[in-house]
C-alpha cells in the first residue's frame, strides 16, 4: 500500500440512523446493498468508508442490509461508530472511500519480520486510537508483535508512541509512586492494600489500574465491587488532592488510548505478547505521571512467567524501557506457584482485600504478606522508610488500623464505598482422594473462573479452600464455583470435569 | 485453553430470523441484549456461541441488538450464518456455548513460534471449513504463518491437512496435468491459452481455477467474462468428459474448503505468505486429481517473487511439498518486470486472450509467446512431445486454429460464450515527459486497476499502451483507467497522482 493522506472521491450523503447493534467497539455502518452510494461508489460488504460530519470523522467495516429495517439512503451505525461520530438521528453523513493509510503498510511490514521505528509505531498507534484499523488489522498487528518478535529498541519505541497518543498527567507534588504486577496469579489483589498504606504515609499515589485482558479479574474490576472507578481526570485529581492517592480505571481518563484498542482484540484472542505488555504496563504509567514504579512478577510453573529465566528476560525488558522513557524501575520477583488468597473474580477478591485492611483473624496470609512486602518496597524508592525498614514500616500502618481508615476514605472520595456482590448459585468441588495438596494450576483455575462467568459477573469466580501442602480426605471441597447463572456454572463443571490434576493430591502411603 | 469436544450447559432456545445483514462471510448471530437468554447464560457481545438446528450446528459471533426489528426470544442470522446452517424462517434454534476447541491452543502455540503437526493442522483447518473460527482467530493464524514462519514439515502437513478436510476428484484417465502461477504479475492470464491447447491434443486438464486474492484478477474472474464457471461437480465431470478439460472456478466444487476460509481474511489483509500459498496452490491441485504439475513463477523487481533467490527457495518449497504429496512437478522461473499483454482486469484479460486465440494481428505477443512456453513444457510432461519439441507443437495447434475452437466447445460446454463487458467510464493516463519507458511498477499498476474497481467490478481496470524501451511523446497515453463508476474511477485517479514512478521515463538527451 502507498501513502496518501488526502480525501478521495467526491463522496457521496446517507442519513445517519443509530442501528442499535453492539459490535463490541468495532465501527460498523449498515448499507443497503442497493443503495445508490453502494452501486456508484462500489462499496462491497467488508469495504472501509470514510464516515464524516461536522468536524469528525471515523472508518468503518460496511456491511450490507437487505431488510425493511433500513431505508435505501440511509447509513445505519453500530454503538461504537455511532459514539464515535457523535452524530443524532437524522444527521447526513459525508461517506467516502478511505484514505489508503500507510499505517496498514507498516503493519504489513511488521508481519513480514521488518522492524519498525518510532515514527511508523506512532503512526499506527495514531491510527487505531483513531479507530481506523480494522479488528482484523489489528489482530494481525498485535499477532506480529508477541513473543520475541519485537527488539528492545522497538518496545522503547511503541512505549512512547502509545504514550504520545493519548494525555500525559503532571502532579503538584514528587515523587509519584506506582506498582504494577504483570498478571497471571489469580487473587494477587495487592494494589488495594499498597495504595492505603503508601497514601496513609503521605506518600502521593494516583493509581490507574486496568481491567482483566485474559484474567478473571483485573484490579479496577475488583476495585468496582467497592467503589465507583469510572472517574474522569477532574473527580480523579479531586480525589489525589484530597488523600494522596486513588484507585481508578485508567481508561476513564484516556491515558494510552491506542492500549485500550489492542486490547480488545487482544482479549477475544487471548493474547498478551512481551512487547505488548511492558509497553502497555509502562505507557499507563508514564502517562500517569508515575515517576518510580514497582513491577511484580510472580513466578511459577503455571503462572504467566514460567521460569526464572523468563521473569529475568522480563524485568530486563521493563527496566531498560521504563528507564529509557526516564522511570525510576525497581523489578520484585514473587511465588507464583498458586493462587493467593482465597478468592478468584472480582466481588472475591475484593472481601480478601476487605479481610486484610479489616484485620479479621480469618485474612489471608499470603495476600497480607505480599502486600506488606510490595508497600516496604514502595516507602523505601519514596524515601520514606530506610532500605530494608519498608516492610516493619508497612505492618504498622496495617496493624494500627490506618491503612483502613485511609482506604474507607478514598472509596468514599470516589463515590461511596460498596457492599461486594454475592453469587446466587455456589458449588463445591471436592477431593477425588484422600492425601497432600502438590500441585494448582493457577491457568486452569483461572479458566474455570472466567468460564463461571468473572469478570462480566463481577461476583462469579472461585474460592479456594486449599493451598499447597494441605492434608485434604477424599470428598472435601477443595474449591467452590460461583455463578450468576445456572448455564455458567454448568459450563464452568463441564470444563472442570475434563481436567486432571487441575489440583493434584499425593495419596499418603 | 483446554481441549474438551463435548457441548456445555443446558442451551436456550431462539427463534431462527434471517436478519439479511451480509458480513462477508462471518457467521453473526444477533440477539437482544435484553433477551432471557442473553442474561440466563451471560452471551456477551463479541462472545462466541453455538447453534444448532437438526443434525447441523455452526459457531457464530454474538452481536447484541436493542432496536425494533429484531424482538426478545428472536436469533437474527446474518448471511453467511443463514446458509451455513440451512434453516428457514421461524425454526427454533438451540443456542449453547461453544465447545472450547482445541484448535484454538494449536494457533495459540503458533503465533508463540511452536511448530505444528499434521494432526493439529488438520485440527485447525477442519475448525476452518466447519467456520467454527472467528475472522479474529483466522487473521491471527495466518499472520503466524507469512514469511519464513512455516518450516517445510509444517507445509506438506498444512498442505495435506488443506486436502484431507475437503473433496478429492478422481479422473478415468492418466495422466491428469495442471499449471498454475504464483501470480503478482498483471495480465498474465495463460491458462485460457494453455487449457484449449494441451486439450486439443488429447491431454487431460481439467482446471479448476482461484478467484483473485489480492489481485485486480484471478483466472475464475476473466474466464467468468467469457463463460459460466461456477460448475458444480456433475457440471464439471461432464464438460471434462465431452472436451478432456474445462476452466471452472474451484470454490464451486469444493475442493479445499479450508483454503476458500483463510482467503476470506487474507484478501482484506493482502496477505498471502509462502506456505500458505505453496499449501494453498498444490491442496487445490492434488484435491482437483491433478498427477503433474506445472509452476509458473514470474520474477521481477516488482513482482511478487523480486529476486531469483526468492525465486529458487519457492520452487524448492513447492518442488519439495509437492514430490512429498505424490505430485509429478515442474517449476519455470518466467520474466515479471512488467505487466503481461494489455488487459489488467477480468474482461480487459479477457479480450487480450481472445485477441491470441483468435489469431489476430494486433494480439499482444508477450502473451502469446508466454502462453506457448507452458503449453510446451506440458506437452514433454504429458508424453505427448519430446522434450524441446513442445513449444512447437503448442504453436502449431495455436496457429492452426484448433485451439481456438477448442476453447469455444470448452466455453460452450460450460454454459456459452459470453461478450466480456466495457466500462463506461475510461480515462486516459498521459506520460508527463518525453522519452524511453525504463521501469513499470506492476504492484501499484495492479493496485491502481483495484481501485478503479477489479475484479468486483468484471470491466473495471487499467489497459496498458506502453512496454518496457518504448519511446513516447510528452502527453501520449501510457495507459487507460477503465471503472463502472465514477467514484472509483476519481479514486484510482487521486492514487495515480500521488504517484511517482508508477512508469518511469529516462527523457533523450
Amino acid at each position: 500500500m502507498v501513502a496518501t493522506e488526502h480525501r478521495h472521491g467526491t463522496g457521496a450523503r446517507l442519513v445517519a440512523r443509530r442501528a442499535g447493534i453492539d459490535t463490541y467497539q468495532a465501527a460498523v455502518v449498515y448499507m443497503r446493498a442497493d443503495c445508490e452510494v453502494c452501486k456508484a461508489e462500489g462499496y462491497e460488504a467488508q469495504a472501509r468508508v470514510e464516515l464524516s460530519v461536522g468536524g469528525r470523522s471515523l472508518i468503518a467495516t460496511v456491511h450490507h442490509v437487505l431488510a425493511p429495517w433500513l431505508a435505501v439512503g440511509e447509513a445505519g451505525l453500530s454503538e461504537a461508530a455511532w459514539r464515535g461520530l457523535g452524530v443524532s438521528d437524522g444527521q447526513v453523513l459525508d461517506v467516502r472511500h478511505p484514505p489508503v493509510l500507510e499505517s496498514l503498510r507498516h503493519i504489513r511490514a511488521k508481519i513480514y519480520g521488518v522492524p519498525l521505528d518510532y515514527d511508523k509505531l506512532l503512526g499506527i498507534m495514531r491510527d487505531a486510537a483513531a479507530n481506523r484499523l480494522s479488528d482484523l488489522h489489528l489482530a494481525s498487528f498485535v499477532t506480529a508483535c508477541v513473543g520475541d518478535r519485537m527488539s528492545g529498541a522497538e518496545t522503547i519505541a511503541l512505549t512512547r508512541a502509545m504514550i504520545d497518543v493519548g494525555e500525559r498527567l503532571t502532579w503538584p507534588r514528587a515523587p509519584v509512586i506506582d506498582k504494577h504486577c504483570v498478571g497471571g496469579l489469580p487473587g494477587n489483589r495487592t494494589t488495594l492494600l499498597v495504595v492505603p498504606i503508601l497514601t496513609a504515609c503521605g506518600v502521593l499515589m494516583p493509581k490507574t489500574s486496568s481491567r482483566a485482558i485474559t484474567s478473571p479479574a483485573g484490579t479496577a474490576d475488583t476495585m468496582e465491587t467497592l467503589a465507583p472507578v469510572n472517574l474522569d481526570l477532574k473527580a480523579m485529581r479531586r480525589v489525589v488532592e484530597q488523600h494522596g492517592g486513588c484507585i481508578v480505571w485508567g481508561g476513564a481518563v484516556q491515558l494510552s488510548p491506542a492500549d485500550d484498542v489492542l486490547i480488545r482484540v487482544e482479549r477475544p484472542l487471548d493474547l498478551d505478547g512481551t512487547a505488548q505488555l511492558v509497553a502497555s504496563v509502562l505507557s499507563k504509567k508514564a502517562a500517569a505521571g508515575s515517576q518510580r514504579v514497582l513491577i511484580d512478577i510472580p513466578v511459577g510453573p503455571t503462572a504467566k512467567v514460567r521460569s526464572r529465566a523468563a521473569a529475568d528476560a522480563l524485568s530486563a525488558a521493563l527496566t531498560d524501557t521504563g528507564s529509557a522513557i526516564g522511570l525510576q524501575m525497581r523489578v520484585v520477583q514473587t511465588d507464583g506457584s498458586q493462587p493467593v488468597g482465597r478468592g478468584i473474580g472480582p466481588a472475591l477478591e475484593a472481601m480478601d482485600v476487605l479481610a486484610v485492611l479489616q484485620r479479621q483473624a480469618s485474612a489471608p496470609q499470603d495476600l497480607r504478606e505480599r502486600g506488606l512486602l510490595l508497600a516496604g518496597h514502595l516507602l523505601e524508592m519514596a524515601g520514606r522508610a530506610a532500605e530494608g525498614a519498608g516492610v516493619a514500616l508497612a505492618r504498622d500502618v496495617l496493624d494500627s488500623g490506618r491503612a483502613w481508615q485511609q482506604f474507607l476514605a478514598i472509596c468514599e472520595a470516589q463515590g461511596g464505598l460498596r457492599e461486594p456482590p454475592v453469587a446466587p448459585h455456589v458449588r463445591p468441588c471436592a477431593a477425588s482422594a484422600s492425601g497432600v495438596v502438590t500441585s494448582i494450576d493457577n491457568r486452569r483455575i483461572a479458566m474455570a473462573a472466567k468460564l463461571a462467568g468473572a469478570p462480566a459477573s463481577p461476583a462469579a469466580g472461585v474460592s479456594m479452600e486449599v493451598q499447597l501442602g494441605a492434608r485434604v480426605q477424599r470428598g472435601q471441597p477443595l474449591f467452590h464455583l460461583h455463578a450468576q447463572t445456572l448455564g455458567e456454572l454448568e459450563y464452568a463443571q463441564d470444563y472442570i470435569a475434563a481436567q486432571e490434576d487441575l489440583v493434584s493430591i499425593a495419596e499418603a502411603a
